[in-house]
């Protein structure tokens, strides 16, 4: 598979995981992740697993008002089935805007289609 | 290469990341990641590059007064060249003790070593 190619289809998961989040699916964000994915949240302990990953998700964006998410990849590297990606992230939470920076590891499953496999974030410095 | 071996490689690459910091030998630190790596600490820009990333552990572990960090893997997936690794950081800082969770993306490089290439932590809930 083209990197080109695997670009364009996390470019369109990506857009995925923010109309997820706009209209509060979280069994579809929880979708994009793969069945034994993890994530790391700031000051949280290690999530495994796609059905705690949908209940993180969900309390994470009810505590924070979190309403909208748009990432933007930095960096994509594509090794076989698995790519690793850096991004940026704006957030709308009820308390203002926010900005975090991630990696991903994405995933190609057998049903040929690319997760989230882990995935792990942290604050941009405040401006 | 099988799995188990790789592990033993990086669990040697990690103690020897520890004894670099020991010693403040951030030459030596920075020398365990590729030369295009790059580092996505909390609260700070994306750093990249080893002489870019050699500075910023100069500086982070000076501000810090970091005198120690142990390295402890939690999980490893191994992809031909490349590997993903979870793990718990202990720090030991002016200011006490810390705990990190990070992700570290490894990459066999020409030379059969493998380096640090993508790396990024945050913190784990205060106890």
């Amino acid at each position: 598979m083209q990197s080109g190619e695997v670009r364009q289809i996390i470019d369109e998961a990506n857009r995925s995981f923010g109309a997820a989040v706009a209209r509060k699916d979280y069994a579809a964000l929880a979708a994009l992740y793969t069945e034994d994915a993890r994530l790391l949240p700031p000051d949280a302990p290690i999530v495994s697993g796609r059905k705690a990953i949908e209940g993180f998700w969900r309390s994470a964006a009810d505590a924070l008002g979190l309403t909208n998410v748009t990432l933007k990849t930095v960096d994509l590297e594509v090794n076989g089935d698995t790519a690793n990606e850096i991004g940026e992230a704006d957030l709308k939470l009820t308390s203002g805007q926010a900005k975090a920076k991630y990696l991903v590891v994405w995933r190609r499953e057998r049903d040929g289609q690319w997760r989230l496999h882990r995935d792990i974030w942290n604050n941009m410095p405040s401006t």
